[in-house]
């Protein structure tokens, strides 16, 4: 028994299952082909990844009869881009794949995202899989159906929704991932349970070094319970109208990190841990939340590893980055408040609303 | 009163209205504000076509408070592509588009096909408008969603289904349109016609030469009831599952010809036509269709000046055009055939059973 848990993602027709287990990707062939219906399939992955698990991957799937094409993909988030874009839809062209055939995406979130729109588009769309190799990827990026392209203006400005036909976790795939990335996955973790589920947040304050240390019986329900929110919160608004915006709890702050970094230095992960800190810190102030849920956001953050503080850029450089963030209409922008642990709100602010004057971003 | 007549496209929440009108452009503005309460749009045209009538459609969305920044893409289906893409993508962000903004495409199918694409995909998708300027874009490229750009190994491999949000149909712009193309685009009147409406077929048997001179009183019913006829099939099938093959009525030889033709000479209304003749004698011959049903097709084909007989190349020629059609599966197609006039229905036939030996192609 290799798959240990499933979360049912409900999306009407668009359904589909998260398959979690460990030492699993021998049998995800079947269960590729059961979703998909697909006997052809271009394998999309980065080498460093594709070196570890494509080969146990491909065999399986041509077990069940299929024919497989491998693509590697030059790994880092600036080769998702409309030029590698094209170089796949040539590839899968090549490969022969039709509109009974699928994509399946063996990686990390660059690579379910460059991989899934290349799927959402190709003959307008073919079934998709997802086979996520990090912790960000397995809780974050597949689930909700987002996948996207960069371009050189700024992150995902071109991209669809394209729900996955499947996602097959194996837990064993994260023994090569670097503590560090290990620990900015886990920031999504903790966004799931501070937004959604208070007695998930408890949990995570008692397993989250379990989690982190890859212990099954810590890892396993964590991955899970993080997938069913996510999945919870899809389900109820898939094109991201309303309810889908408290996913972006400590996100309007990370990307105004993320821009002001140029990308280096900081994993996704870590500044969504910075930005949830400041986030929570704000609800406190705006009288919104008790001053422990802030405290217990930080502590347990800080617990994982992971960065609290915003760099200590000039307010100004803030505000800008704020302002030019894709999602705001007009001045305001929705922004993300914790109305005590495990519920979450938006409240509309202008980017010096969120960031007043003398407001703490670091130590 | 500019707007005569109105088909709505029954899609649920993505339903939206065709008008159509004629000496209607300078009324768009507030409609396309109506239908996707933008502050900001791109207008996507051809020069030839802008020259002519972006000046009264930008007026009157700047009346109505619209920012407009218009963008031209030089004409001419190898202009869709994936590069002229990227340039529109550069143009919406340079303009400041943002998910609240509109793409309104003014032109002919290509612009439709490229501008919707584009507008499909930026952020994840913003709404779109198409205002058409052929007959063909009027009655076929504006119904249905379909939106795509070229590859160099096909067309239309890249794409999606973006439902406009509103088709604003100005008829007084097919008095610029060479008769030529006006005949190409009453191919997919005929072709409305003959798959799911005999009486709408004897109609258009009288109207037919109206039609063609623009007169009012045979090009709005027409237009009405083409658009009717597809919003009706696309509303029971958005995503092409069965019923929307019927829509391929000719296409299957269409797009062998318009191939093995390398596009020139051919325009896809006249290929159509051909296809549609020599489907209908296949119909015939399968003993599915009464004889007189092929002979009204090509009639009626032939009295609108459009080509009914297929070019005389090799019969190998078309098996391997016809082998690579993208939609195929596996080695048969699902070809469409005539029961009668008015009443169509697919076959799954191989490439060597639709254009069996010794099958008339040309006189």
């Amino acid at each position: 028994m290799t798959v240990s848990r499933t979360v049912s993602v409900e999306l009407g027709d668009r359904s589909y299952e998260i398959a979690i287990g460990r030492d699993n990707l021998a049998e995800a062939g079947p269960a590729i082909v059961q979703a998909t219906g697909a006997r052809r399939v271009a394998l999309v992955t980065v080498p460093e990844v594709g070196r570890r698990y494509a080969g146990r991957l491909s065999r399986s799937l041509r077990s069940a009869g299929v024919t497989v094409r491998r693509v590697d993909v030059p790994d880092g988030d600036k080769t998702k881009n409309l030029r590698q874009l094209g170089k796949l839809y040539e590839e899968f062209l090549d490969a022969g794949l039709d509109r009974s055939s699928a994509v399946v995406a063996l990686g990390g979130g660059m690579v379910g995202d460059l991989a899934g729109f290349a799927a959402a588009t190709y003959l307008r769309g073919i079934p998709f899989v997802q086979v996520p190799t990090t912790v960000l990827a397995m809780v974050d990026a597949s689930v909700g159906g987002k996948v996207a392209v960069n371009l050189k203006q700024g992150k995902n400005l071109v991209g669809a929704f394209h729900q996955p036909r499947l996602v097959w976790v194996d837990t064993a795939t994260l023994q090569s991932l670097p503590l560090r990335e290990r620990r900015a996955g886990a920031a999504e973790i903790v966004k799931a349970a501070a937004i959604w589920d208070e007695s998930f947040f408890t949990q995570l304050e008692r397993d989250l070094g379990g989690v982190l240390d890859l212990e099954p019986e810590a890892l396993d329900p964590a991955l899970e319970r993080a997938c069913e929110i996510k999945a919870q919160v899809v389900s109820r608004d898939e094109r991201e109208a309303g309810l889908r915006m408290l996913l972006n709890f400590g996100h309007t702050l990370a990307h105004a990190v993320e821009t002001l970094s140029g990308y280096r230095r900081v994993l996704h992960g870590e500044a969504v841990a910075m930005g949830m800190v400041f986030a929570a810190r704000r609800s406190v102030d705006l009288g919104l939340a008790p001053a422990s849920a802030a405290e217990r956001v930080e502590a347990l953050l800080a617990a994982a590893g992971l960065p609290t503080e915003l760099p200590e850029w000039p307010r100004g450089a803030y505000l800008k980055a704020l302002r030019v963030d894709k999602k705001k209409q007009d001045a305001r922008i929705r922004f993300v408040v914790l109305r005590g642990l495990g519920k979450a709100d938006t409240v509309p602010l202008t980017p010096a609303e969120i960031l007043p004057k003398g407001a703490r971003r670091g130590r």
